[in-house]
């Protein structure tokens, strides 16, 4: 505990004391950890090495998945450019902070902005994936908060040296060298978690699991990333070719994506009509079907190719399953608000679609889903910040509060609203009132985009 | 348990099924909720001199004090009126959801749109004062959210019937009649605190140990209300006049608010200066004072009226007490930056103020201040909704995620992303990249201010 809250504490002032220095500094930072990057590539690269070796001697005994070694290979294909290409290509993002969203005046000469501002000390936690290190430490030094990272224990050898080669970069400058900083065990995130003082927003990137744990052990606010359970809908008025293509496209993508569908729900009336072919395109691409009665009574009447392989009876808590593979669950439902109460009761409120020619339908759809992402004849897969145009991303908040949904720059950043007498005497409040002799608030609104301060 | 579960499940479907519902039928269900509360006076206000008269045995048993049951009457002056009136002046303002505060076209005929919309169920905990029922309820209700209520146990019975006669008014909306509802137990609360399946949101209003204690048994985020410990720093270059006004306006207007100064920091060269002509004010208005060492030897040279019976040395953690009483610590600091620092480490993060004549130090005192308020030459006392033109004030969050200082019904929304394919077989994500014959993103500005379908 002693260290961990030094670590904590260190954090809070590096927050407090970069409050006080100019943007460009930030930018100066990015700047000397890509610097710092290319300088000591060769031992970073050896550190990776060594992860991996441990690594693949766990999967050799069958503890841990090939997978999980290939996400740890920092210097696998364009690894290491596209990890810098990151730094430089935040560094450009325009500045969160200092933005002015609501300005009023509230009498003559008192003046009200709301300015973005840092939240002030993050703890993420990710998985074993070196190059996010990187990635998030760029994303808290552009939104001025202070970091602390803990990555999966896979990376600990890489993700150890990356972080002491972000301090030596940020030592270079007048931000405090404890701006970033990381831990490695699950112990140190065990005992950050109750140190609400100096943290103020806990980032978990893993399982629901992971983040309801998280929930369950700390009073700081959780802005969990976990589980994408995510519905495609095919309506009674959809077309075949729309159904087809945005259905794959959904599910065959990445299945390993959070967005990827899971499940597909079918309006009764297209069981004779669109589903069969919705089917063989989906078995054509080697997709495992766990259907409900009655779309599996429609395929039964003509099996189609794979139908032996690749078609089974769902149960009950296929529909709660995040498949994350070549497997969807499908259901049939009476009508949309059959399927649009199902997806409000299974889905992880991450992004549903609907395919439909109607336009009253789509707006129910879209109304009535509470989820982050409402997709009217559009992939599940669209629900992404790059795509989105954020030009970075956070990650995939599952959460409603703060930021909902894919999260860019603007879910780091929080907002303090600065007041300004130009009165002689200064602005007091018992000048204000409803009798007589009193004053009313203005309330006029100024055109601002920075405090003119 | 069972019946807490089955009032939240009820919030939930409550929420979902408004969700279809357009935005005319909440303003309905304000109008007949003003309407059954007319109707309902007579019984209201006798439930509400039964709770009050439970409450004066309290008193006279020393077990309550007298200001909470003057908080208590429903009865007393304009109070029935200026709650109806809320209501009104709530239905008044513009609807939070629905507005769109990004919109992007992807691509020709795919259309992003970010939409407000309600977060979902509200757990709102307040203190014992039976028109916050009705405030919270139509806060509610014009932002979109279910709500479940619980006020301080001593207005059980003007709460219990307020929320039936609420209930009752939705009954003749089409909105569910559990879209409000009240429960009067703190066994309610702690049983509901489980269920984050169907509840989205905690707002407490009250004490510190309050707040923390609700974060300390829920994983559902919670959007706390609690204690202001908030400072004015007098600055080396601060008029007298404007030094004054300020001081007093933000410790003497109501010294009970949160917002109210609890703490006043002199810059050291202002102790022979403008220090003695403060103490004098602050003592005419029967303030008292706790001073450090060094302002204590200034007003001990020529020691001013009430010296004796107002002025005390300070102890170590009266900096860190809200006195939320004519008293105030006085604390002497070498610098601005000192003076930052003091409060960093020592405030709620509340509002702040400093006393300056400096363009440069009242710039570094409102980017070093971490505080949702920072203020130059006007008092910490407009730290207020209405004040700040939101027309009404969900509470003054203490908290920095979601919304931070006073909360209007903007404070009450999240917002999810709508993407709309108007291609003919729809769109997805297979059809970009950065390879040859692959589709780029456009990213390009739509101007919407609703959801053109």
């Amino acid at each position: 505990m002693g260290d961990t809250e030094s670590i904590a504490r260190a954090a809070k002032l590096a927050f407090e004391a970069s409050q006080l220095l100019p943007a460009s500094e930030r930018a100066n930072a990015l700047r000397a950890i890509t610097r710092e990057l290319q300088a000591n590539k060769a031992q970073i690269l050896e550190a990776n090495r060594k992860d991996m070796e441990e690594a693949q001697k766990e999967v050799a005994a069958g503890r841990l998945s090939a997978s999980l070694v290939s996400r740890l290979d920092l210097g696998r294909g364009d690894k290491w450019n596209a990890m810098l290409q990151g730094v430089s290509d935040v560094s450009d993002l325009e500045d969160p902070t200092g933005r002015i969203t609501y300005a009023k005046e509230l009498d003559d000469g008192l003046e009200l902005y709301r300015m973005t501002c840092p939240i002030g000390v993050l703890l993420v936690i990710f998985e074993a994936r070196p190059e996010v290190v990187v990635n998030i430490a760029t994303l808290a030094i552009k939104s001025g908060n202070a970091a602390i990272l803990k990555g999966g224990k896979e990376s600990k050898n890489t993700a150890a040296l990356l972080s002491a080669v972000i301090q030596r970069a940020l030592a270079s400058t007048s931000l405090p060298e404890t701006y970033i900083q990381a831990v490695h065990t699950r112990e140190d995130v065990s005992s950050l978690l109750s140190l609400d003082q100096y943290i103020d927003l806990v980032i978990p990137r893993g399982s629901n699991a992971l983040v309801r744990n998280i929930q369950n052990n700390t009073r700081i606010p959780v802005m969990g990333h976990a589980d994408g359970l995510c519905n495609v809908f095919v309506d009674e008025s959809a077309k075949l070719d729309t159904a087809v293509r945005v259905v794959l496209d959904s599910k065959i993508n990445y299945p390993a994506a959070c967005n990827a569908a899971e499940t597909l729900l079918l309006h009764e009336s297209v069981l004779p009509t669109l589903w069969p072919s919705i089917a063989n395109s989906l078995l054509d691409a080697n997709v495992k079907l766990l259907c409900d009665t009655p779309s599996l009574s429609v395929l039964q009447q003509t099996p189609p190719q794979k139908f032996e392989s690749h078609v089974r009876p769902s149960k009950a808590d296929d529909y709660s399953t995040e498949h994350l593979s070549l497997t969807l669950s499908v259901l049939t439902v009476p009508s949309l608000s059959d399927a649009i109460k199902h997806i409000n009761s299974h889905s992880s409120h991450h992004t549903d679609a609907i395919v439909t020619e109607s336009e009253p339908h789509a707006s129910m759809f879209i109304r009535g889903v509470d989820s982050a992402g409402a997709f009217w004849n559009a992939s599940t897969r669209f629900a992404d910040g790059f795509r989105y145009g954020f030009g970075t991303e956070v990650g995939i908040s599952t959460g409603r509060i703060h930021a909902r949904g894919p999260v860019g720059l603007e879910g780091l950043v929080s907002y303090k609203y600065v007041l300004r007498s130009k009165s002689d005497t200064g602005h007091i409040v018992d000048e204000f009132g409803s009798g007589e002799g009193k004053k009313r608030f203005k309330h006029t609104e100024i055109k601002a985009d920075s405090l003119p301060f």
